[in-house]
């Protein structure tokens, strides 16, 4: 056999050709006297008929069951009832790698059937069945569109140090390395850096990994995550961020819809609409409301509590038809020290949070550019500026008016696709428990 | 000023025009009376001139100097003598942020004047200067063009974990990091992340941080750095690997050319060419030609030395014209465990290195599929399978032959530019005496 490899997605495009495949024995029934393979590659599956012993051989004689490596060449025929509606006759079979042992998730079953616990251990195995790679398709596909619709608007990638010298916000919540008979600490976030290079490209974007040592252990924390950051110079204020959020959401939907019809489907998915512009209310406004449709006063909290967020949730799936709210201009004293305050209210800020469902997807702002700004607000925080010495110095040497925002992209996934637990949006994840696979 | 921002980039297009720019004040030079200013912004940079004093008012008023944030209206003017051919007249002058201090590192000098230390030190202002912005910017267009062709191609982007149980490929060399009570350890390189991925998708990719702790302090190593993983199944052997890596060589070139013009003619850098095949040579046959052309018998080393690698590069551009040269078949004693042997010779492996004038720029090759292999290729190497026991999973349950390479971005970009250091194709390097900026 040394024919040109098909793809499985390509059969369709060669009906009454013979052609060869490659891939996983995904499933293998017999009934009657016929065997029917299924047989999976990194795209997708396709049936192929054995009528014959002489044409089941090759798998019989060295005991090869599923997950078996194997090529087949065969006829490819239109057959209405087929999965994809063709499939491979009059095989030849070749066993690449004979597989004996049984996987310990069945990937030949439509639906994934074991504990969370149970895929996330086996999670090398598990991750090849349909479901579970289709997840991770729209991951990538996510990843890609939060690219290209930046690039396309100016933005520049870049790749800054998860090795930190001082923890980014806070002390709290960072894990310590050794380095070099130092503590060296890695990034929370890329927060500080992707300021700074809006210095040199004005317009940066990076897409790479978050450290949060968090002792969470919930349904919606991971302790290490993909963070998708973007942070733009020349804004008019916290709304101008607010827009580009807004279209990026709109062309990572868009993308789903277009690259990942299938995995959609697999998944029974439904997505959401992003409205052309996305509602939003101001923070104040939002605690007034919630006394008027709830009787619970709130007036005066610093923040949201998850009960505030749902109520505000159903008030704009209401009033807009909206699945999303910004909640804008939050109090200050709850914002971290760069935030930029409202000019008009300074006890509020110019940053907001996107509510997706009544559940928090996204939060970001705009931030402080003056230098003297900075010291003002670390002496208000009662810390010192002394580790943010080389942050500081752009601002020192000028930045314009900025801002930007930060995405958990395994969390984005999990809300847009209503996964009950981010671990299952996520490849390896890592909790509290968890450093293995 | 209410109009539209026009970007420096975009200038020439609006001659006769009046216009609205951004950007920092990157230079300032009086003459006779004359002000002559260069405004930069995340693109580009713009003269502007202002000839009386009241159009240059706004800026001595608040003793602006450079790096001061600015917002000019102006006539566009085509002139012949300007930079880039068109210059701003008729000036509006708004300061956005003034700035009075004088920068750590001259911004406004064609050529950067500064010990690579100060230029480190100060990096979150260096990085403005274009000369350095250039080299980030092709970094950034490296990235892009290494993901667009891979994907082309039909590979699937991945994010594998950074903080792991057990260190990748030896104990030795590995940052280790708290974790919740035990130790844990920042990933080496995606090495098992990636394979076990080929068994989802076939064919993967990645671009993240990989964390190596050694000790070296030379002008080639940095202690975090940016991998251009690939890994892809069902090859035929190491040469479908390396034709592979060929094509992305050509097109991260190309890209350097057609979409960063401008930044190589700042930096003069003169690219290679890639060969449409690079030519190869056995690990064997390489010390037979040293032993022919230079006199030095170096036979039955077990791994070229960097003359060794100098001398082959020197033949490779002699006898081919070629700047790349591929070693193939290097001895499987210095290759890690999981490399696939050489069937024919099984002393010898199916891995390569790709020197790049007599330097080795990647490595990569075949690695084994079949769980056997692996606990045999264990035992010689008298390492315990219990650490591996996830990755091998994925060869339990049935993998395809497979392989792929690591490129260490920086490297490869240094190597390309010639630059004499590592650290300056880095925005904010981490090696064994940095942790800052």
């Amino acid at each position: 056999m040394q024919q040109t490899r098909t793809l499985t997605t390509q059969v369709r495009g060669h009906i009454g050709e013979r052609i060869r495949i490659q891939g996983w024995l995904q499933s293998w029934r017999q009934l009657g006297g016929i065997h029917f393979l299924v047989i999976r590659d990194g795209w997708g599956q396709i049936q192929a008929v054995a009528e014959s012993e002489e044409e089941i051989a090759p798998l019989i004689n060295v005991e090869a069951s599923v997950e078996s490596l194997v090529a087949i060449e065969g006829q490819v025929e239109s057959v209405a009832q087929a999965p994809g509606g063709v499939e491979l006759h009059n095989l030849t079979i070749e066993v690449i790698a004979p597989i004996r042992e049984v996987p310990p998730v069945a990937l030949n079953k439509r639906k994934i059937n074991a504990q969370i616990s149970t895929l996330l251990d086996h999670a090398v195995v598990a991750n090849r069945h349909p479901s579970r790679r289709a997840i991770f398709r729209l991951a990538s596909a996510m990843m890609q569109a939060f690219r290209s619709t930046l690039t396309d608007r100016g933005f520049t990638e870049i790749q800054t140090p998860k090795l930190v010298a001082s923890a980014t916000e806070s002390g709290a919540n960072v894990f310590k390395v050794e380095y070099f008979g130092r503590t060296a600490y890695l990034a929370q976030s890329p927060q500080f850096y992707k300021q700074n290079m809006v210095g040199v490209f004005e317009r940066v974007f990076e897409v790479g990994p978050v450290f949060r040592a968090e002792e969470h252990d919930t349904t919606r924390h991971l302790n290490e995550y993909v963070s998708l950051d973007a942070e733009f110079g020349f804004i008019e204020n916290h709304f101008t961020v607010m827009a580009l959020l807004r279209d990026i959401l709109a062309s990572i939907l868009g993308a789903f819809q277009e690259q990942c019809a299938s995995e959609l489907d697999l998944l029974k998915a439904s997505l959401p609409e992003v409205p052309e512009e996305i509602p939003y209310i101001h923070f104040q406004d939002a605690q007034e409301l919630i006394l008027k449709l709830h009787k619970v006063d709130v007036r005066g909290e610093p923040d949201l509590s998850p009960q505030d967020e749902r109520w505000l949730g159903e008030w704009a799936q209401k009033e807009y038809g909206s699945a999303f709210l910004f909640v804008t201009g939050y109090p200050m004293k709850k914002r971290p020290f760069y935030t930029h305050p409202d000019p008009e209210r300074p006890e509020f800020s110019n940053s907001f949070d996107l509510l997706f469902r009544g559940t928090e997807l996204v939060t970001g702002g705009q931030r402080l550019h003056r230098y003297e700004d900075y010291i003002a607000a670390l002496e208000q925080a009662q810390m010192s500026p002394e580790p943010f010495e080389h942050y500081l110095e752009a601002f020192r040497y000028g930045m314009p008016p900025h801002g930007g925002f930060a995405i958990g992209s395994e969390r984005l996934l999990m809300q847009l696709l209503g996964a009950p637990n981010v671990r299952l949006t996520t490849t390896f994840p890592r909790d509290i428990h968890r450093l293995v696979p």
